[in-house]
């Protein structure tokens, strides 16, 4: 086992945090394939969001070290064995991505990013072409998140360090104990954007693929996939969409976007696995409602199936069920799949799990709570944070959670970019244009539940 | 930087010589497709040669540990990321092995071994179908190499060990040093089999990377060139003819064999980069003067090069040079490439970088002085050696050296296997067969070196 206390304690500016290129979303890959066959040189703006103003991030983390995280990882590059392991891949297909993209991604460099601090917070974006600008998405939260960690273990001991990986050890392996009792379960890590820290991901799916064993069945992020030997997973992403969206300008187009994204999607990967739709950029409702007659039929018929990223989940796997009881297709007989993947935690794996079981197969993307639970493993977490001297608003406890922290696509060719999803509390884009695409789109079917993650 | 003598103190045996089964040489997998695609089943025996009898490796090296890390070997698979880096290759082709060979790499076992002790030496074989214990030749040289520095190294004190490698370090240093001298040349790693540690030849590449830089082209270690990115080195090796030549029943039959692996390896890689002839099997001279006409022009023009493996580097350099002026090719103006791997150290490289320079291109293909030189490095090298408490004939200078083991086929479908070379002390197989393959070849043209490792 990785000593976590030492290296905390030995820690320094050479300790990056973004290790390799391929640290990385896989599904950023299978996506910037997409945009780079069919959208290349779209002018894409990302930026990075704390949904939770309270929480002062520019106080705790060191402007200095965040910028100098982001250039290491902006000069990294593919390796000759990383573009080796991309050629090779063959879980969803052989040959997914073809030599004239590889040779794209070796000459990859990440465009320039704007870094300045804003009061308590930090104003971070990146743009450039989209194709790879995508890739700024992955660091530009990771980095945030493993920094505030860094910093305030530096306030800690080392007896206080050991207790603190101590308690998340045991909550993680009491956390697996319970997974085993339900052998049947399938679950993968997303763990990768909100992770504790880039060596404790690497411990959670280390122990995770030796105590879950074919329960656990692969890693979103593409180098640990690597390094564990298991499968990369990972399909697409909300990003898609709302490009798309932004760039289209008639509400009808902005209605579209969301199927032109399947329909490009399916051409480039023809087999199944990873024909996934992600139906919630806009409401789930409305995108089963609105689908063409055509693309319905072969989404039913031809596709794995959906994620399911917002709203209840129980109540969007039941409308993806009985949408393709509408469709006339059984989703037992037709081996369909739906992979629950917002703010997972056993509990809800439990809950989808004797909601669904025998109806319909499913496979779980669990995130931060899966590589990122320290909530009250902090051996004083109720007192008052202190960082570099400066006493915050917030106990440790604040502190040594998830945190809300996004990087969402801002504007496409300088078209404001929005995404609503089943949950109100989750929607981005400018007040004004949000407003519109709620009146584009409506707003049946969407709850607001509390923003865990 | 590795530190070595923390090692070898905490050393154990779970601590295993072979810890990939990509930890082969690359051209056993270039070999491999070929042995699958035209011989597949071909019954064949390999056996450990300790060409020095007065050598007494059973003494030194305990049974037991070599059968734990033979039995360790057998049992590795290629894992996942291996197959995916297997098929991701294109240094020399895209797609370079079908996926109908990587599904039988993908269940490869290794057969069964045979090990007994005969006196002072191992009798060491294995034997079943070609394609798969054609991957013991590696094993069955590094393993036994290994454990006869590991088993003196457990006679050293700490203080001992820190000057051993302090030596061998400042040694290799020094040959990078030299070489840098000569920016122009090309140096790639051929020294796995007999290397003094895995650890050692790791650190080895990783010095040789960073203190060569363009120099460096790359390793025959499939695991390690992929560790450290850098291009997998390797093409073909005499055991395909010794083989052929076995299954041949007619003198005829038999010099035909060096061709017909010729014939068959071009079907195979049909790009230039893998097309290297290895032409001294039963002495170049014959083999350049026998080889078919039809042939003769499709290698002096298609073909990328020679590999010289036996004789006189510079002579048999001089005899390909003449035969490509025979053959109307000038080699400068299509780009033909000369490969010396034979016992090379930096004097023979500068030797035959005098002799060759603006003449041919050549790149060399260093081995054991490269991975394995602690010659005199010991700080007592002149005393005698004792292993577990027995006295040996032997100084400890006598052991830390390469030794002369080779691991070589003795026989195909029952017929006995033979290696003349273009030097008759590397001559191999039983008496009566390699007189019989004298008389078909002739000796003309070959010479008696020392043989050096």
């Amino acid at each position: 086992m990785t000593d976590f206390v030492r290296h905390v304690l030995r820690s320094d500016d050479e300790d990056y945090i973004v290790r390799s290129r391929l640290d990385s979303d896989f599904y950023k890959f299978t996506m910037a394939y997409f945009i780079w066959k069919f959208y290349r040189g779209t002018h894409v703006k990302f930026r990075l969001i704390n949904r939770n103003k309270s929480f002062p991030l520019a106080r705790i983390v060191n402007v200095g070290d965040l910028r100098r995280q982001l250039e290491f990882t902006k000069a990294r590059m593919l390796t000759r064995t990383d573009l080796i392991w991309l050629r090779g891949q063959n879980y969803y297909h052989q040959n997914l991505f073809p030599d004239d993209f590889l040779q794209f991604l070796s000459e990859l460099r990440l465009p320039e990013f704007r870094l300045v601090v804003d009061g308590d917070q930090f104003e971070l974006t990146a743009e450039g072409s989209w194709e790879s600008v995508t890739f700024w998405e992955n660091p530009m939260m990771c980095i945030p998140n493993e920094l505030i960690y860094r910093t305030a273990m530096r306030e800690m001991t080392d007896k206080q360090l050991t207790q603190l990986f101590d308690n998340a050890t045991a909550k993680l392996y009491g956390k697996f104990d319970q997974l085993k009792t339900r052998p049947w379960l399938r679950i993968a890590d997303f763990g990768l954007r909100r992770r504790f820290m880039f060596l404790w991901q690497r411990f959670v799916l280390m122990s995770g693929k030796e105590k879950l064993g074919v329960s656990f069945t692969g890693s979103s992020n593409a180098h640990m996939s690597f390094g564990l030997d298991v499968p990369a997973i990972g399909t697409n992403a909300h990003e898609l969409v709302m490009a798309l969206a932004a760039l289209a300008q008639t509400p009808s187009g902005i209605i579209d976007a969301q199927y032109e994204v399947l329909r490009n999607w399916k051409e480039l990967y023809p087999l199944g696995g990873l024909r996934v739709v992600l139906p919630d950029a806009y409401g789930t409702s409305q995108f089963l409602r609105n689908m063409p007659e055509f693309l319905a039929r072969d989404v039913a018929r031809n596709w794995r199936g959906f994620r399911l990223d917002s709203g209840d989940p129980i109540a969007e796997g039941n409308m993806i069920l009985d949408w393709y009881t509408k469709m006339g297709v059984d989703p037992i007989k037709e081996n369909k799949l739906l992979i629950p993947s917002d703010g997972l935690d056993v509990d809800s794996i439990f809950a989808f799990d004797d909601a669904f079981k025998g109806r319909i197969a499913y496979a779980f993307g669990w995130g931060t709570n899966l590589t990122n639970d320290f909530r009250k493993c902090h051996p004083n977490g109720g007192e008052r944070a202190v960082i570099r001297g400066d006493k915050l608003d917030l106990s440790w406890d604040e502190i040594f959670r998830g945190h809300s922290i996004v990087c969402k696509v801002e504007s496409a060719n300088g078209n404001p970019a929005v995404k609503l999803s089943n949950n109100v509390n989750k929607a981005t884009g400018p007040k004004e244009a949000v407003d519109r695409f709620k009146h584009i789109f409506g707003t049946a079917g969407m709850g607001a539940q509390e923003v865990l993650v």
